[in-house]
């Protein structure tokens, strides 16, 4: 609509008023002002122009503190990992040879001259007919080159075991180098850091690491219906919602948000918080009010700071279509829909990715990375020429998923709570049928 | 092997010095100690018992500061959303029946008697043939009931309109509650917040959530062998992976993780360490060293302990066997496996269900919350009688995934690496066959 051709041509006063001070403010920018208005994308070209966009800085943690960050550089191995031969078992080192021929009706005999303790190098060696006493992790004696599983020996006495099985040379051992070879890519720059990562470094002697910074974006929520969570609700003013819906979808995908303020539909006012976000956070998320005149402001504002570029002024895609896209300084400036459901299906179909990018994340931060295969039990109908995402509820029968398309006027937050995911239609698709399988990408 | 029936039976110096500790210092509890090798679980038995641990207390938050919390209260809506007639649409506001039979060829005309301000009341209101601009989200006017659509209209001059199609009463509006009605049940008690239902709670009005208390887990890495991160690596010895692992893993799931510290096998040491832990945290994460020796010196220090009580003395499941789930107190005492691999898999597959219980969280916790279809790739054999969870890698073909076991010798970290993911074998198969479908449990 916001983009539509059969737009009425007369200008309101609200109108008129923005149009005042980008005429005057932003000297002759009209045209590309003007321009503007053909730059609606598709989805896959918007995804490729957010590649322009890179990592916001380094910065060395120590290793407790960089769950979930991002690898700045590749992790190359100090060292041989184990360092020594170690035992995968509890039992008995001895030399592999000493037990060939052993079965459960022809044990073979051994001395126990000693045990393994944990952490220690261990004091004298395994001879030929000799065992000592060794647990999982522990190192092997000098001459021992196997372990007899602890199942397979039986005690005599304190000092003979019985062993019923042979065991082949490095058996139940594994060598230096065998988990890690020193000098190999362990992990690799970009790579976001989960439990088990976190181990590895660990045992490598990794005690700080370099990880890219996390970004911080500068939220602000406009239009003169909106008042804070705690004020007195006027009549026709609703509450900030976008400020908690993007601030917590910035969390989950690893940015920090900052929180700049409501702003009313003031050219100057919003310019000044946009140039105050921009002083500090990697970017700036402005979610417009709903009015026509407002959509107007954003980008007369954007326009105003250094090295503008429009980027994307609209997306062919429902809902979520009147979004906006620049770049200033290097740092992106984007403002997204005013309606809570519109603004978080561009975050996620858009601005996931864009974070990733900006925490030099090697993930795309793609929708399609969340994602579980379900049949449709409805039809959905849709227009050709856009992609539509249309909100599901999951439900499981007779083995496997249906998704149910959540109907309702637009407008409604309610669904998006009772949704698990959405559905996408593609750009030259009419409609999805009943029956159909799709891909379902999931809501966190 | 731990709880096999063919361990040797003479008694090292290690176990001499733990047996005379619990044997003295625990009164008489040898009969508690001997019978809990009789406590062997089946995973679903392990996973029922975890019922009896429950939310570890309530707090109020700002609504900032609660996306990943999980409400210890229902959410019951205080007041209609929205609470007037909104727009749904940018257009004009006006009178259902004046649009009655309006089509392209024969438009009815509007006379505009002003615009809607966002967040205003509507001054005046729209009689028999007029009409007021309204955006989307703005408030009807007295006397609309129902909003063109944009497109729809053509301004002849600033005064009038054309209206080419007709609106049906209600059309592209929203009326009080048909978003949310007032006492209906918004969010319920055990619900773990995303960003949408920050935004719902915002819309009406919540700006301070009860939520459960995060639950904190004291670590502490046991072992002769092991030694911190920093320090030099001396013969025997290898670095505290455990503690960064589980670390991440409990932040992975809500919950604080509190270090209490490396502890040799030491029984006062080790007792003095969980003491502690027990005084603060919610509960205690013990991962064992590897030796024969610490691992009954986990169960005798837990045993000391008001209200011990021994739930679980090892579980039937590869890799995993060797764990311990005891409560004191009302609070969990957990013994996990020393090696990492080993102990991830049974944080996966417990801990984070038991989590998800200190969390007050509906959400089970449990791996299938988080899962794919795939086929393998190769055949896996198995033990029967006990679950074993084999790592895979995952790739995509001819519109599948496959899923690839990485094999390789017990006690390696890097397949933990490699891995996307791991499949279960039950209890009562002998393995799985290349081709089969299999539900692949996905790692973060």
């Amino acid at each position: 609509m916001y983009l539509g051709c059969k737009v009425p041509k007369f200008v309101t006063p609200a109108e008129a008023e923005v149009h005042q001070h980008w005429t005057v403010e932003t000297e002759g920018r009209l045209q590309l002002h003007m321009e503007s208005f053909f730059k609606v994308k598709k989805p896959e070209e918007v995804l490729s122009l957010l590649d322009q966009f890179g990592p916001c800085g380094e910065e060395e943690l120590p290793l407790d503190q960089v769950f979930n960050r991002v690898l700045s550089r590749d992790m190359v191995s100090p060292e041989d990992l184990p360092g020594f031969v170690r035992s995968t078992m509890d039992g008995y080192a001895v030399r592999a040879k000493d037990t060939f021929g052993a079965s459960e009706g022809l044990p073979a005999l051994f001395a126990v001259v000693g045990e393994i303790k944990m952490g220690e190098n261990p004091t004298g060696g395994v001879g030929q007919g000799q065992a000592m006493r060794i647990s999982t992790g522990g190192m092997l004696p000098d001459g021992a080159d196997g372990v007899v599983m602890v199942e397979y020996c039986h005690s005599l006495d304190a000092e003979t075991i019985e062993v019923s099985s042979a065991i082949s040379p490095l058996e139940n051992v594994i060598q230096p180098g065998d988990d890690i070879k020193k000098g190999s890519l362990v992990l690799p720059k970009g790579h976001r850091l989960r439990p088990q990562d976190l181990g590895v470094l660990a045992g490598l002697g990794f005690g700080r690491i370099p990880v890219f910074r996390q970004p911080t974006v500068a939220i602000i929520s406009t239009g003169d219906e909106i008042v804070s969570v705690g004020a007195d609700l006027g009549i026709g003013q609703v509450r900030d919602i976008n400020r908690y819906t993007l601030g917590a979808f910035c969390r989950a995908n690893g940015a920090i948000p900052e929180f700049k303020g409501i702003c009313p539909d003031s050219f100057e006012r919003l310019r000044s918080l946009v140039e105050e976000g921009l002083e500090k956070a990697d970017a700036i998320w402005l979610s417009g009010g709903s009015s026509v005149g407002t959509r107007d402001l954003t980008l007369a504002v954007f326009e105003t700071f250094d090295d503008f570029e429009l980027l994307v002024h609209g997306i062919s895609i429902s809902p979520g279509k009147p979004t906006i896209i620049a770049r200033s300084g290097g740092k992106p400036l984007v403002g997204l829909p005013g309606h809570v459901a519109s603004a978080l299906i561009v975050a996620e179909v858009f601005m996931a990715p864009l974070l990733a990018r900006l925490s030099g994340a090697k993930e795309t931060g793609g929708i399609h990375e969340r994602h579980l295969e379900a049949r449709l039990s409805r039809n959905i109908e849709s227009k050709s020429g856009r992609e539509d995402y249309i909100r599901v509820r999951l439900r499981r029968e007779g083995g496997e998923w249906l998704a149910d398309p959540i109907y309702g006027k637009s407008g409604l937050i309610s669904p998006l709570v009772e949704g698990h995911g959405m559905v996408k239609v593609g750009v030259n698709t009419e409609g999805l049928y009943e029956g159909d399988p799709v891909d379902v990408f999931l809501f966190r």
